[in-house]
């Protein structure tokens, strides 16, 4: 395998010595991540210490148009970190400082290798937090290469609406800022956003400016049932429709509240459940939880509890966080394959239905789980990888859910993002036109075609 | 001067014939907008009523390379409008239907030419509002265009987060559409994003879908006042880092309220001023203007009182929206200059006492309001343009107000926009690098640069 690109590995040994590894185990751990997709290693992984390092690597691997791929926390599930022409890996897990936090502006900034969990820990004496939460605990990287959200997504946005500036290396090794500190600009290109979403393919971003919110005076949770998923989702709809602002509104179906019974030792009623949760005063907490029990109420939800205790919130998320490995519980030797898609709220009872359906129909097991606040959800097929029927069926489902959710003018992924995974369907949601600015955006910036190739379209 | 592009114009005519105008009159109004900048009018002007026809004018454009330029209302500030290279600009007044409402989704989709007063009196019976209000009854495509927002953004974003999709009209005559009505997509690269305030320089913007929100069952404003304009500053950011969800929070300098008591008929203290609005239900308005109270007193804020009655609310903003015109008419005979700047929060006071000092020194008048909620504000400049020291005097302020902001990590404008008025600071901004990267956007779009040329950079 080495023998891709054996110059600039070289090169590149000699400028960073132990730093650059081609040994097996570290190139087969760095393309192990949580995709169904068969991994692609790549030739060389560079233990990345700061931007500078990452601009010289990335230089040379541009004089040799050797591919280049930053590694976070590898929880990415569209393999967008396969090296399929090989490449060097840049592992951005050493980029791990919490740079600044200004509190007073609502704002921190982060190397991209900090996760999400340890910025709200460096967070923890401020009253500040920051919202944005992927069921892994992912780098703010990898968070902000693929546009991630999350079930606070509803209330506070995803990583486009909280971002302010990135610091990126370029291709041609230069390192830029996007923006600002300021809350809005309309000073030029908004590079910033350009960048979230693109994959990595446009370029390694170094470091991360975000906005921070203040922890809620009051927070309150609650779960309750249904009898179908329908009559879930259409409570869902009026909820987002009479505009009550929900932090997190969440959709396990049936099969999924069984996995997470089992898994997070929890004993809810086996049917169509949601997770709601409230932030704000006292009062307006109280004030949105009576409007959401009567919504619920005209669909048949019952069992309303909910609880500013946060023993009990914390362990009903803990269990909704852990949705995906309590799915693999129900089938472990099986395979596991996460998919999401997102429509306008209007169409989310019949996308979610109509894929139920399908799923029935052809027999697999694949929990409903989602952010159905935001119109997105997911779908976790659990398949025999060793039967050819199981794959056939699972691609099935897969290509009628992404045409599903394009076709009621929706996308066929809400926060997991491309990757290879769902190049197919990009021309259909985008159109070749659109796919073509896109290209040449990318040829503009990475003539040499380096980073991240071969992902978001063919 | 239509002996620039005589052929291209020469096809035009063939091509839509009294659609489009040669005559004097037509080309200098559509190069008369508010902007400080000496009108450079367009060599012809198309009156556009759909997409197709936009297309092929563009099309015969790109083939002789001529410049196009799309005109909503012109109420740009920044020269966004002048054609420096002569060219065509495209009225899209005409194209000024309300395509679709999906109350449902709470979104709706226009033609680019409808303005954001239009669209609210088409949702008046839906009990949902489109919130964005630059101080003009802009257009769509004007406001996406440059990224505009206004009053409500401390609330409910800029075009930026409002906007899910465009259907733009790129510069060899394509039409594409940049996303779906799903509220958030990991769907390859944001194209809508990257419109959104490129001001015209990568394609016409023909339609445009948006958020709605529900109108807020209460509304609440007030006016409080204060002893000089660093308490007023202070006062703000601690409302802001309180986490107080104010729907506005707008400063007033004693010289703008002094404008506006004369403007608007009001008779408010002339003293440094916030105005504020509060959305939500009744307690939860009432809970807002009790903390507000308590910050307020802390910096001597006196005399507030707020008010959920329509009439005396609609007064005091449509004061505020006028703030403009009642500037302007404290010295009728002279020119007036509107610039903006935005800064992190915290270095708002700074930044607003720093450019009061700078204009008081050099003896000008320049009323400073803004959004400030966003650390966002304006100083609306009077000068007497016979006046050659008036002129130096008033390009020093503006010059030291852009080098300011950006020193504070803030940006020259908030929502202007750059145009041709601010393209001296873009590198100071952005980095020469980062430009660099926005003009190779720019050129693998654009290749002929025929875009609204010379705008944002030099």
């Amino acid at each position: 395998m080495t023998e891709r690109f054996s110059t600039a590995i070289d090169e590149l040994k000699a400028k960073f010595g132990k730093a650059l590894s081609t040994n097996l185990t570290m190139r087969t751990q760095h393309a192990h991540t949580m995709s169904w997709l068969a991994p692609e290693p790549p030739d060389a992984v560079l233990m990345a210490t700061d931007k500078q390092q990452i601009s010289e690597a990335v230089k040379i691997c541009n004089a040799h148009k050797m591919p280049v791929i930053a590694f976070g926390v590898g929880s990415s599930l569209e393999g967008q970190l396969n090296a399929p022409q090989g490449g060097l890996c840049i592992d951005m897990s050493q980029m791990n400082e919490v740079v600044r936090i200004d509190a007073e502006d609502l704002t921190a900034t982060v190397q991209a290798g900090v996760t999400r969990e340890q910025l709200n820990e460096a967070l923890r004496h401020t009253g500040l937090f920051f919202p944005i939460d992927p069921g892994a605990n992912a780098s703010f990287g990898g968070m902000t290469a693929t546009r991630a959200s999350g079930t606070n997504a509803v209330k506070y946005g995803t990583m486009k609406d909280v971002v302010l500036s990135l610091e990126v290396v370029l291709p041609n090794g230069e390192i830029i800022k996007t923006g600002s500190r300021a809350k809005k600009s309309s000073a030029g290109y908004d590079l910033t956003r350009l960048m979230i979403g693109s994959e990595g393919t446009l370029g390694i971003i170094t470091e991360i400016t975000v906005k921070l919110f203040g922890q809620p005076e009051c927070v309150s949770s609650g779960v309750c049932h249904f009898d179908d998923i329908d009559a879930a989702c259409q409570a869902v709809m009026l909820t987002v429709q009479y505009g009550l602002p929900v932090a997190r509104l969440e959709l396990l179906d049936a099969v999924q509240v069984k996995a997470c019974n089992a898994y997070s030792k929890l004993s809810l009623p086996e049917k169509p459940t949601l997770f709601v949760e409230f932030h704000g005063t006292e009062n307006g907490v109280a004030e949105q939880a009576e409007i959401f029990q009567s919504i619920i109420s005209e669909f048949g939800g019952v069992d309303f509890k909910y609880s500013s205790d946060e023993g009990e919130r914390k362990k009903l998320w803990t269990a909704r966080h852990n949705a995906y490995h309590a799915s693999r519980a129900l089938k472990p030797d099986y395979e596991s394959l996460s998919t999401d898609a997102c429509v306008p709220i209007s169409r989310l009872a019949e996308c979610v239905s109509q894929t139920v359906a399908d799923i029935e129909a052809e027999g697999m097991i694949g929990p409903v789980v989602g952010h159905v606040g935001d119109g997105n959800f997911h779908v976790l097929l659990l398949l025999d990888k060793n039967n050819p029927e199981d794959i056939t069926k699972t691609k099935g489902i897969l290509a009628r859910l992404a045409k599903r959710a394009i076709a009621m003018e929706g996308t066929c992924t809400g926060e997991h993002g491309v990757g290879q995974g769902k190049r197919a369907y990009m021309n259909d949601e985008h159109g070749e036109q659109a796919i073509g600015v896109m290209k040449a955006i990318k040829h503009a910036i990475d003539p040499n075609n380096i980073m991240n190739p071969d992902k978001i379209w063919y």
